[in-house]
């Protein structure tokens, strides 16, 4: 039997390819696979690394609770997603006193803006817990876009398409380089915060980046408002700049 | 002979098994294998693929131009690096006019703060070109320390200290989570820098990340100035509210 050990262990943007090394020496020696789902929904981490699971592998989903009825801001919604990371690192608690392996396997990298945070901080002060680092989704998707996303001095940012419009617009002045994460509805938003602060012209709207069904496309040439939550959308700062160099 | 083709190989932040399948695939099948290092010293990228290397491939290494004497932001500088920059795309160039596929190996992800944008700029649009994606350095730093860096809504930005003291403070402030990078001599503007902006006590040293050789420390437990180049200092923005969850 295996030393009990907690690993959330990063599986990249989506090309299987994009798996280390390292994922796939902990998927090799885990006796447990979790992975995270919303509830009738295929996990995206599985699909990933579908290839290499062992045929003798115990697989653990955890299936998030459907919170759409809730608002995302109120109590309910806090208690019913905490309640629900509680319930989870429990079934994982499980396994590990019982002296297995259990590899959380997340998109991207297991510590930028992923679940798996919410369990190591409820179990890596209790069981031995280990990070395996992955390649994040932006860099996924900025490497299929052949797009150099920062250089030298560039201040670079990640911000949420959730923000208010004038606080959009003020940060993505403020940065030499930026990524809007989920951005979904908020696209038109994000449209004017472009706009206004003169970055539109080079931001490049991004859908599952990496995937066979990757979309890319300059975010001026995209003529709907239709985002998926997921997708993101670049805005480099060096690429604009070669009289700074050369 | 294969077709001609340039790749640009994330080799990941140091750790040898942070290696991606793909970026061992174009090792297989690279006939040329480029790197970057300063003259005298050896290449950080080769020494983190060495053992997957073949014995019959071509080696490339590409040595930037002592500058030591020159101020960085002076003209004379950046002549010379922009002059450096332009022979070793033509170096790769004969290589790929000879029908070779040439990988340049970069450390942490190609186009996220790497030289190697800077031949992709210069050949991309006359030869057949392709990035692979790497784990970044700051993802190696932060799974090493097992600090979630950012949840959710937070903003996170990557800064240069090279910027002044105010603008550092400033811009540390107005982030729910930061990485520095390029710390060196700039450690004690920096320090008080995060002392002002409210960051220091959460704020984290590291040294070589991922690598045989790390130090991770507190940056209040650390005693000394002495900061290399490339060490880089954390400010975790989730792990300091659970209140905001649980």
């Amino acid at each position: 039997m295996s030393a009990a050990k907690l690993i959330g262990v990063g599986v990249g943007p989506g090309d299987p390819e994009l798996l280390t090394l390292k994922a796939m020496r902990a998927l090799g020696e885990a006796n447990v696979i979790a992975h995270f789902a919303k509830a009738g929904n295929p996990s995206h981490s599985r699909a990933i690394v579908a290839a290499h699971l062992r045929a003798d592998v115990a697989e653990l989903p955890l299936l998030y609770p459907v919170t759409t009825e809730l608002p995302k801001c109120g109590a309910g919604y806090r208690d019913a997603i905490s309640g629900f990371y509680d319930a989870a690192a429990e079934k994982i608690a499980v396994h590990l006193d019982a002296g297995r392996t259990v590899a959380v396997i997340c998109e991207g990298d297991p510590l930028f803006y992923g679940s798996y945070m919410h369990l190591h901080a409820r179990l890596a002060t209790r069981f031995a817990a280990e990070i395996v680092a992955g390649v994040t989704g932006m860099s996924g998707c900025w490497s299929a876009a052949g797009m150099p996303i920062a250089q030298g001095d560039d201040v670079f940012t990640v911000l949420p398409a959730t923000l208010p419009e004038a606080e959009l617009t003020r940060r993505l002045a403020d940065a030499d380089a930026a990524v809007v994460m989920k951005v979904g509805r908020h696209l038109p938003k994000l449209r004017r915060a472009l706009a206004q602060s003169g970055r539109l012209l080079r931001a490049i709207y991004v859908e599952r980046g990496t995937m066979a069904e990757e979309k890319m496309i300059p975010l001026t040439a995209k003529l709907d408002d239709d985002a998926p939550y997921f997708a993101v959308v670049l805005v480099p700062g060096w690429n604009e700049r070669p009289g700074a160099e050369e």
